[in-house]
């Protein structure tokens, strides 16, 4: 192998309206259900991998810093199913820009994992379909599995211990009259990974045992209301979901919450829209920030209110966001 | 009848450490669960009634403040069922003092009922027992059945719709090393009653199907912990059944909670004082005050943490309270 394995992909982040949480399988990055996502536009990651015999040992570039060793180490394990496949052993350099607030909720990690299994098969010349492509980025971070899709997304929770059966795939283009707002409360690092949270939501919350049947049902109605294009359906189903798995945390023992003063007051907001006669739902995950489900065209009105109470500079619109694409090679 | 029927009752308001939440007769006031409950020492109501021809109609004054048509009515509601025992239509005049902060969530009502039962007992000289004037109390509010003890207090669920099955009895005098700490963070009037809130949860909220066998099996392990005095169990299962309560609300839908930015304040401040080595542990109830359980001897240390980040006139130390007592009447 002599020549320049290289490529450089964006991919963008997705925020589940159905929500992923739980693994039925921790090895094989199986979810206990399915979900379901909207793609979005305003947040990205750009990575470059570059296998060469240059380099020694894998090194992970993240916004200009090396990574710790940790972080090396899980990019190295998500580059071996690469290697594996082209039957390699090139090490390899990985540089990243997240175009997302790093850990606070709002999934740079499905952005990132997605962005680097495109550049992984570009690099590597793999050819693998999307379908293939989603199955390698579950293994980065479960969500990533979305992120290979543009538009709303939906991944089958697949059967038993059957990694081929646990895939993203599109479910509607989202090219109509729909936006999500992000409030940015907070910034600042988690307390706790999601994925803690979530092994100690199952591990102690009597109400996870109710997680499954839930999801089932909302994934269910909101897939209609997606097709019938009724956003009044699709926030009050996405909301009273997003609310049921804060509350399998609040259930837990010890009880936990990434609700913070900023959330409260940002989802008291949206129900003061609705009030003032907006269409406004909200969302949250594994973060303080609080996502809000709109039509675009109301998006004037609503950043309008938000003003008021809100740093406009943390209130950031996006429309539905693109399947990953090629990009330009980064200078080194 | 020529006499003067008139009493004035003291009784103290109670916090439940194994919550009441949803009734399965509203007629009736009878509770989905038994719950328990400590009678708290600094916050009580002060309440006289007086039974006498002068009154054309019922009055009730409260804080000095002659209430609306609708508080009257509940009042009057309230009187009836012991004027029928005395067989009397006498109107009656009923004053009463809250030493509680009305409707933010520190129960209010269960004093202000358990007072007003004891004093029409001994105003109309009916010699009921105090399990009788227990299920009296109930009527005006369900906590209200709690306050007619001291210490800990069980309110027994009963059986099907009887009614004289539902009561409460005393289950430990409480007379050891343990306190609680009432944080208010807001002394705002409440945005909707407890009696609504439970009502929506029962109706929208998914994992309320789990509430009661949570409930059973709480119970079961708080009496043992109390038993032992082991005020780290007490405080885990206390602290686990609240959030659980809080967690039913959160999965209601529309989705609604009681917590406001310093209710999180507090109860993040109480996993610090844990942090810190001492013995602190939260519960909350329908309104955003966090109330700390603790043994008494660190109350000392643990307002000298909480007294960084709270307003010191907002931090109540309470020891455990008696059972309701007579007091001299008020002077009119």
């Amino acid at each position: 192998m002599s020549k320049d394995y290289i490529a450089t992909y964006q991919a963008h982040t997705n925020i589940a309206l159905i929500k992923y949480w739980g693994k039925r399988n921790q090895d094989l990055m199986l979810p206990v259900t399915s979900s379901l996502s909207l793609t979005l536009e305003a947040f990205y990651s750009q990575t470059q991998v570059h296998f060469a015999k240059d380099y020694a040992s894998d090194q992970f570039i993240l916004n200009d810093q090396p990574q710790s060793k940790n972080e090396v180490q899980k990019i190295s394990n998500f580059l071996d199913r690469f290697r594996q496949l082209k039957a390699t052993d090139l090490k390899a350099k990985v540089t990243s820009y997240n175009h997302v607030p790093t850990a606070a909720g709002l999934a740079s990690s499905a952005s990132a994992f997605a962005a680097l299994a495109c550049a992984c098969n570009g690099a590597l010349e793999l050819n693998l379909p999307q379908k293939e492509l989603s199955i390698m980025a579950r293994f980065g971070s479960g969500s990533a599995s979305r992120s290979l899709f543009g538009g709303f997304v939906e991944w089958e929770k697949g059967q038993g211990d059957d990694s081929q059966s646990s895939f993203a795939h599109p479910f509607d283009e989202a090219d109509w009259d729909i936006a999500m707002i992000a409030l940015i409360v907070n910034q600042a690092a988690k307390p706790f990974s999601s994925r803690q949270a979530m092994q100690h939501t199952i591990e102690s919350s009597p109400f996870y045992a109710l997680w499954a049947e839930e999801v089932a049902s909302d994934l269910k109605h909101i897939k209609r209301a997606i097709k019938a294009r009724d956003i009044h359906q699709i926030g009050q189903i996405a909301e009273h979901n997003a609310m049921k798995m804060h509350a399998t945390m609040l259930a837990a023992n010890p009880s936990f919450t990434y609700f913070q003063a900023e959330s409260l007051q940002a989802m008291e907001a949206v129900r003061q829209l609705r009030k003032a006669g907006l269409t406004a739902y909200f969302t949250m995950d594994a973060g303080p920030n609080v996502k809000i489900i709109c039509p675009y065209s109301e998006v004037p009105a609503i950043q309008a209110h938000l003003s008021k109470a809100f740093d406009p500079q943390n209130i950031i619109v996006s429309r539905p966001g693109p399947q990953p694409f090629p990009i330009p090679t980064f200078k080194n």
